[in-house]
């Protein structure tokens, strides 16, 4: 017998050889009906694998990501066995579960695919599926493995084959299909029920341009053909949503080739937001008692030597400036936080002084290689809403409670209502890992963990995951398609005032070390305003949305009245423009709809007459005929039901 | 006979051999007593030259730069000759006139001297100034002049004869004292009144530090005593407003030599400053139709070819930034210009979309060597109210009168009345040096002429000082001692939309290149700021200044009634502080006099009784028993006053 423990505890004595799906069935039908894979003292398993020793197990259903991956990399077999099966002599290389499906690299010689072949791949290997074919595990050795590939002349495994060298090599056959595989397989093909290829594309064999191109056929699968439904509708409501898209479009940024990659260009509905955007943080961080500080955007490398940036990110990061005449190196900054260090260094501090806040919208530059930009999201150059807090530890409480408060209030204007915490605290079994006294830790993760309990936000706490200087706090958000985006953090950081030398005079007249939190709720403006573009699909808080009504003549009779109106709205700070062009009403109420303009205002005949005007609501609804002071009452009582005040 | 003509046309016929002092007394008497230096035909001469041909006289008095610069230079000599008095052996090298008095670089070989050492060289040279001693200019040949200073020992003057290949070298004589002298001096030492030496510095021998390192003498003198006890004065008066003491004192920046020589650190006070500065413009700039744009802080190496920015600077500039992996050269931005002229490419433009008027508080980065840093008014990084207008040549002339009344509503409300501009326009006799066709730049230089005049600004308009690209107006204003700073500018370019081949669709249907404008009315945040200071002596305007107001408790009991004025100081949105530390209400307000506070809000028994407060105005005045409401009222009235809507 065997002892097999369970994630929740719970210890089950079974014979030698039993299997994950045989443990299942014993805890319940139900759970062996959905078991699609496990991992056994961490590493991942076969359902049918027998166990041969005591260990914990983990059984997964669809609804466990390591479930889903299981469930990809297994379809990847099943379309790899239809691409030979309808493309006879392609060499098969890898087939790996990716974060949303899988994709297999194939050599296709001579032949060549593209979209149009989806359907009938997919046709195929559904087919196969449907046959409820087992994943059979078996160990081959080198020398039968070897011969087995180059029999087929496919030198991608032979070469993956002589590069493995840990003695144990497994093939997985299902059907009449074979391919070297470490395993981690659904129990049968019969559980996947729709597929659909995404894409292809080219992609070098190992990464590396010098070696073949060969062609990449990613795709999804599901256990339900509505699931894949589903899915496609999301790809489809994401792709509309592309902040990339969607930036374009309401000519909110820009990129140029000769500025340089990952370098946005803020044009002035970007700008303007932006400008917007950080009115309201700075106003709400001025009642949270912080400063604003400006500091430049470069720094001696010396300055990063002393932080420890240097060493960490300087090959990696653009590289230093040098100056003509003397012997000088400067770096962009890729942080702001040692020029904070700095300016609280100017001035000697008393423990009555503290906490100090210092804030600064610091733009920050981090090389990133160009393939892996990505619109705003993945850019070279942004500007941080950061922040720096220094204080005691016995403040350390308060403050994260009251950056927490901050960062909820921040979210929570912007229409973000659905977030999780994540708190990173030590590994207890490797304290060597962390700079700071163990009692300063203690204090430290125990004031975030008090203070994520009184703001009640749903939290879990992940051990081992702190960064060597300080525990942590960080905010995930899920966008209005249910995508998981981490945004804002709040750490605690013991490194940089040791390495600055930071001090406060303390009530005992002695010099003290105070502690430094570094937050952003925001994270970045370029990162938050994509976030923002995907979650909104560019209809914004009316607060924040660069224009908020949009006037339209009737005719050209009416422009004189357009205007008046325009004028009217303008004093009641309402963000307006007017569409003055020769075109139908229609259209122009069709292309302020695509510009996301939340009221359009139609004026005519009737309305010069009553000297009101009728507004239609973004997405159809007619609000009648109105003054324009009754207007504006309802854009103010609709922004201020979204923006409250701090 | 020869014919001298006079600045203001006027042409003399006087015998050949006439000297521009007996020029002089031909016109009048007074203007002979005045006359100090002359120049003839461009050549600067002595006032006892006799004139020997046909040309254009001008002479010059105190009044003038160039016989300010006669009178300087010319005690120099005299100073020279006292120091030799007094410190024989000492060998002389150069005493040029310089910006405010004079200097003369010493050899004092063995020998010193020291601030301590100046009243009895003072005496000495006023005393030989009274020997009313004239100053002879007469030639000597090249070996004559070599064997007088070789026979002296002096191998700096030998040298500078052996540089000197004109043919013409001449020797000054006046009392027993001889230098070598090109001359420009005025007609005796009898009217040097008063001299002061002011410093001693270090200097190399022709500014190389490989050569011996000489004394610098640093003296200023006057035709009346009065006029050095004013300008002692004003220096005493510079020396307090010093941007860079000020600066400190009211905890406006700082400087940090981890974070780099001329990279300036905004404190929460002066950020605060900035941030109230630029929102003022950003107003102002709204209500005239510009729009804010946000770009990067790097381009492209290649963007600064494109530019020209690159072959005219890229060498003594920042260097080339690198990557780590990939063959890219990135430049730290040392203009806006060339980003905002790709903001303009992004998108096509017909004329009915024009003027585009782009801004941004842009920071750039040159670089300056350490020596020349000074404060904020000479930095390696900086941030330029930067605005570019493109527009259409017919459109200049209302966009630079838009250009100027915004320029004058910003230094009006700054405290600024004493400004001056000038008009830089073409050197016609040089066509070629400029770019662009000669029909738009007589428009553009009619253009900036008509606004200047249409806004009644005093210009002058200078003959050859346009840059390559295009014509400019500057402004240059009068600080409170009289001194003169260039700020704001305002500049067409017809050379960067060239070379970015900006177009616009125009009313034929044809694309044609539109003018572009540079213009900044604060030039940039940093020397801005700092001239502010100098100019208020850190007194600014009250809407702008980081504390309007400081209560002052006389005793703790009244410190809960002191918060409740804060508070309600603050709900009327003014800027106010407490003081509640327990010193005397004499020392805080000695204190917030220093840190230059407009209001003194003292609360005691006698105000906590009636509910009001008791205000005392910085400099002394007293304002009596208010209450908080009344006070608001007279800041609001007060900020008004200064503060006027754009």
């Amino acid at each position: 017998m065997i002892h097999i423990t369970l994630p929740d505890g719970a210890v089950k004595k079974v014979p030698e050889g039993t299997t994950p799906m045989e443990v299942a069935k014993s805890i319940s039908e139900g759970l062996a009906r959905n078991v699609i894979s496990a991992k056994f003292n961490d590493t991942t398993v076969e359902t049918v694998t027998p166990l041969k020793e005591n260990g914990t197990l983990t059984l997964y259903t669809w609804k466990d990501d390591e479930g889903k991956k299981a469930f990809w990399h297994s379809t990847s077999h099943v379309v790899a066995q239809a691409l030979e099966e309808l493309y006879p002599g392609i060499k098969l290389t890898i087939g790996p579960a990716i974060e949303n499906g899988f994709y297999y690299d194939v050599d296709f010689g001579d032949q060549s695919i593209s979209e149009k072949d989806f359907p009938k791949i997919e046709k195929k290997a559904l087919e196969i599926a449907r046959g409820k074919h087992d994943y059979n595990m078996r160990s081959v050795s080198k020398a039968d493995a070897l011969s087995y590939y180059k029999e087929q002349g496919n030198e991608y495994k032979v070469e993956l084959i002589e590069n493995l060298d840990d003695g144990t090599i497994t093939f997985c056959d299902h059907s009449t299909f074979t391919d070297l595989c470490r395993g981690g397989h659904i129990p049968n093909t019969g559980i996947i029920k729709a597929i659909k290829l995404l894409s292809v594309a080219g992609a070098y064999w190992r990464g590396d341009e010098n070696n073949t191109q060969l062609t990449r056929v990613y795709g999804i699968s599901f256990p339900k053909q509505k699931e894949l439904t589903e899915y496609l509708q999301l790809l489809e409501e994401a792709k509309k949503r592309d902040h990339r898209k969607l930036g374009k479009e309401l000519e909110l940024f820009t990129f140029s080739q000769k500025v340089g990659q990952g370098l946005p260009l803020w044009l002035p509905n970007g700008a303007a937001l932006r400008e917007r955007l950080e009115q309201f943080l700075k106003k709400a961080q001025k009642k949270a008692g912080y400063e604003m500080v400006v500091t430049p955007h470069i720094g001696q490398k010396e300055l990063y030597v002393t932080s420890g940036h240097y060493a960490k990110y300087g090959e990696d990061s653009f590289q230093p400036i040098h100056t003509p005449k003397e012997d000088e190196e400067f770096l962009l900054k890729p942080m702001n936080c040692p020029h904070h260090c700095e300016i609280y260094n100017s001035h000697p501090f008393s423990y009555k002084d503290l906490p100090k806040r210092y804030a600064e919208f610091g733009t920050v530059y981090r090389y990133e290689q160009s393939g892996e930009l990505h619109g705003l999201t993945r850019v070279r150059g942004f500007t941080q809403d950061d922040a720096h807090i220094f204080c005691t530890t016995e403040q350390l409480n308060d403050e994260f409670k009251n950056v927490i408060d901050l960062t909820l209030y921040v979210l929570n204007s912007l229409g973000f209502e659905d977030f999780t915490a994540q708190v990173s605290v030590r590994d207890l079994e490797n304290p060597d890992k962390y700079i700071g006294n163990t009692d300063d830790w203690e204090k430290a993760e125990q004031a975030i963990i008090n203070a994520a309990e009184e703001k009640c936000l749903n939290y879990v706490v992940e051990s081992g995951e702190a960064a060597f200087y300080g525990p942590k706090l960080d905010f995930m958000i899920k966008d209005a398609l249910g995508r998981n985006w981490q945004l804002g953090t709040i750490q605690v950081d013991y490194n940089l005032p040791k390495r600055f030398d930071l001090t406060y005079k303390g009530s005992d007249n002695e010099l003290h070390r105070p502690v430094m939190i570094h937050r952003a709720p925001f994270g970045s403006m370029e990162r938050f305003v994509a976030l923002l573009l995907e979650h909104t699909g560019g209809n914004f808080p009316l607060w924040l949305i660069p224009t908020q009504a949009i006037v339209l003549p009737v005719s050209e009779k009416h422009e004189k009245y357009a205007e008046k109106v325009l004028n009217s709205l303008e004093n009641h700070e309402i963000r307006a423009l007017i569409d003055k062009r020769n075109e139908t009403v229609g259209k122009k109420i069709r292309e302020a709809e695509l510009k996301k303009i939340p009221f359009m205002i139609i004026v005519g005949e009737q309305e010069e007459e009553s000297a009101t005007i009728s507004v239609r609501r973004h997405g159809g609804e007619d609000l009648g005929s109105l003054s324009v002071d009754a207007f504006s009452d309802l854009v103010t009582t609709e922004i201020n039901s979204t923006l409250k005040s701090f």
